[in-house]
């Protein structure tokens, strides 16, 4: 989707700053206010999971160093671990090129998935294979 | 989002394996028939960009090993790399907990994104920061 404020960021430099202030309004939103968030272990690189972030989520990630998701299911703000104790620390917050997803380094507190498990992604289909095989199990 | 078929494989062992025929048609696609696809580099673990497929597309990328999107801009199907020759050949294929996003872990050749750049993730901001910061300089 072609974005003229990240369009003119491509040329960027490396080290060029913009301000907060002047980006945020800039981030693409669907519909809905929200946009996708992929959360990745700043350790070990491994994807934990994906969810949404509205505007104020972004703010209070960024503000309070917790990440704190827009929960779709129940309507109203997520802070990663508030019940659970599972909580993720913010490393930094990238964005994309054209900035309609971001991407949060994190330091995960135990498991990501609300299943136990590590992380979300614990079923996998190899090319050419009629099946998906589980990774682990339930802890 | 709760996910009857997802749910109860939650509790499915390690080595567990289901059909992609039962499996397909129980994954959330959107409003748009699409589901939001984060793709990483299977050696280094970065994460290389987020985009779409529809049930098509993962068919394909499945049954062809290249990863082939839903571009929504064109309103067509994006083999990656047609155009530039930087292909994405597909080693895994990860789905989360609750079946509304894939992982797809790929040999990437070239760059990831259309700036150049390796990836799409080259603007970062650091908790507390009050700016964004410009991560590499396009080739």
């Amino acid at each position: 989707m072609h974005n003229d404020f990240f369009y003119r960021l491509e040329a960027a430099e490396q080290g060029a700053q913009v301000s907060l202030e002047a980006l945020l309004p800039q981030l693409v939103f669907n519909a809905d206010g929200l946009i996708p968030v992929i959360t990745q272990c700043a350790e070990s690189g491994d994807v934990l999971m994906m969810a949404w972030m509205n505007q104020v989520a972004i703010e209070r990630t960024l503000q309070s160093g917790r990440v704190t998701y827009w929960s779709r299911s129940r309507q109203q703000f997520w802070v990663k671990g508030e019940s659970s104790g599972h909580t993720q620390q913010l490393v930094e917050l990238r964005i994309d090129c054209d900035g309609d997803t971001l991407l949060c380094q994190v330091i995960q507190s135990g498991p990501a998935c609300h299943t136990g498990r590590e992380n979300c992604f614990y079923f996998t289909i190899k090319p050419e294979e009629d099946q998906l095989t589980v990774l682990s199990s339930r802890p």
